[in-house]
């Protein structure tokens, strides 16, 4: 039986988690959970699978969480940044799955990896920004963690059975995301609405638009790094329209692994939950004759500079790759409230970026303060 | 080190496992060979591989291998079926690699089980022959067999790491054949030469034919069948005509691993001889920003019979498949020699297998009686 902490209950990977568990209600049960402030979902999701411990964004939404749920068995209802971090290390779980957007995920992470959870790690920034720290301590404390972006599940997969010293490269696919079509120029225009319309994915607003940017592949390629334990020069990435190969592994005879399967973050999510066996799940098979057709394309790093920029952060390495991030969620911040057109998101990253200064082999407050130094930094960039 | 027997040194896959030999000296060794009568390609190969015990075909043939190793230090050499089953079973050898065409194949795989060797599989007639009884031995006497053929090596990387119980269904891909873009009107013309133009894998002239009448992908079905131990529900074919994907097998949670590559039969042969880990290979990485489209169709078993007769004779098992084998290695034989037309080799096989009474849970024998019933019977069936 696998008990999770789920952190980020909310979200698009934290109610796909929970119907994963519903399924599998003999396998899998939920001790801890965390969200922000959306407490009518949370109510409705603490009635159905009673945890022990709950924790919100803030007082304000405990207390509504505590009125919404007067009369009923109460969870006990903790709130904020300590809240957060006392589910990820709730004594009655073994696997915390950290599905909470932003960097906000370090620390509890890093509190669940203290704690000698098995992680299902949903959040790319916790290793975007801190993986230098992270990797550290899950080795230390000889942790696993299991990778949920669907990306990096499929690289896992495909290095079952395989030895480390095999590997030639990993081959990261992307869709191209909302914009896939449009050239540099289109790009001037384009609305909020149009960047949140993704292809071939449901997810979050902020992943819709890190992926038209390709900032997120960017990520990937920085969290690959860390998961796989690859140099940057064996971290390829190649357009593939259909998001229906999620990545692959090429060995050194050559021979190629993929994962494959109809779009749905169930797969990857369940995958890490029942790791290293497999269960039944109730989502489309994969029709390759209906599909009929897989495309490919090179990935073009002047199309995205935002690509190419997280390799030269990730191969900058230290406190560089958490700058890059954080700069990230505020241009996108800024973009998605209407503060700054699309293009712009690129200009207030680099931008903060290359203002920089660095800090090579970082502790956990060094990459805190630069995450802090970037934010204020970005907020006024342009 | 791998201290190899080959069946078939001269034959297509004998002579790329050879390379494979020649690129790791270290790790491989060739310590016994058996070819048929092609002597000149033998004695250099004998020359270059100095192997301590080497078969030919016929008596006439070890005469003339003797004269042309005259004054060099000369092997053992023994010939015919028995100098075959010496190779198969030679005791220097660890590794039976079993790359001779046709049911002859049948009687050294099962000395080298019963000798304890692993086996390297690229003798398809051996499962498709005799699976029941092959199978049987090497499960008593604990041996591997591993897969050769691109498609079940595919499969077999695919299966890495996993639970053979999660596996939902086995997805072998066809190329379609020289013909593919042939209707059946069109087939009724078709000459050798044209048949022996396959358009994505060099290989020998029997399993080209049979490549274009798509028997050799029904034969697969039933090899996949006893080497994966899954009823025929499981065992799909789709339509790739890239030959890409070398095949793919779909997990309970519809995830579904492939394995690709640029064709070329040193990966799978390379595969069998250092799995389970992996070596250098000096062959064409994949590209597919290059290749840029894969292709899918449905099989069409309307098209392809022999295919649909394959599932047809695997289901209903017993000695049912050596009789469609050997009925199909004497259609192709009389196909080759302009003796019928292509359509033809439907009309043998097909007459043959009905007219078979079957033996449903055959010992060695029944299967070498059926074997050799159906090759007199296809010699005048029609």
């Amino acid at each position: 039986m696998k008990k999770i902490a789920l952190l980020g209950s909310t979200g698009s990977v934290g109610t796909s988690t929970l119907e994963v568990v519903d399924q599998h209600p003999e396998d899998f049960s939920v001790v801890a959970m965390a969200a922000g402030t959306n407490v009518d979902l949370l109510t409705r999701q603490v009635e159905k699978f009673k945890p022990e411990l709950v924790s919100v964004g803030n007082e304000q939404a405990a207390v509504e969480l505590r009125e919404r749920l007067a009369g009923k068995s109460q969870p006990e209802i903790v709130y904020g940044a300590e809240g957060l971090e006392l589910v990820a290390r709730h004594e009655a779980a073994n696997f915390v799955m950290t599905a909470v957007v932003g960097s906000v995920g370090v620390a509890p992470t890093l509190a669940a990896i203290e704690a000698g959870k098995t992680i299902g790690l949903a959040n790319k920034e916790t290793l975007v920004s801190a993986g230098p720290v992270v990797m550290k301590r899950a080795k230390e404390k000889g942790v696993s963690i299991i990778p949920v972006d669907s990306e990096h599940s499929a690289v896992y997969q495909c290095l079952q059975g395989e030895r480390k010293e095999d590997v030639a490269r990993v081959i990261l696919t992307a869709s191209g995301g909302s914009f896939r079509h449009l050239s540099r120029e289109d790009l001037q225009q384009v609305t909020v609405e149009q960047a949140l319309a993704h292809p071939n994915w449901s997810m979050g607003a902020k992943i819709t638009i890190d992926s038209a940017t390709m900032m997120n592949k960017g990520f990937e390629v920085i969290e690959a790094h860390w998961l796989f334990d690859l140099p940057y020069e064996q971290i390829e990435c190649v357009l593939h329209y259909e998001s229906i190969i999620h990545s692959m592994v090429e060995y050194k005879d050559r021979a190629v692994m993929a994962q494959l399967g109809t779009p749905d973050m169930k797969v990857p999510i369940q995958y890490a939950m029942s790791y290293p066996i497999r269960k039944d799940l109730p989502t489309e098979p994969l029709d390759l004759v209906k599909i009929a057709t897989l495309h490919f394309a090179a990935m073009d790093y002047e199309r995205y500079p935002l690509l190419k920029l997280a390799y030269e952060c990730g191969i900058a390495g230290g406190t560089h790759t958490a700058v890059l991030n954080a700069a990230n969620e505020v241009a996108v911040d800024r973009f998605l409230k209407g503060a700054i057109s699309f293009l712009d998101i690129e200009k207030v990253v680099r931008k903060t970026c290359e203002a920089h200064a660095g800090v090579a082999s970082p502790e956990l407050a060094d990459i805190f303060a630069a995450d802090e130094w970037a934010r204020s930094y970005a907020l006024v960039s342009i």
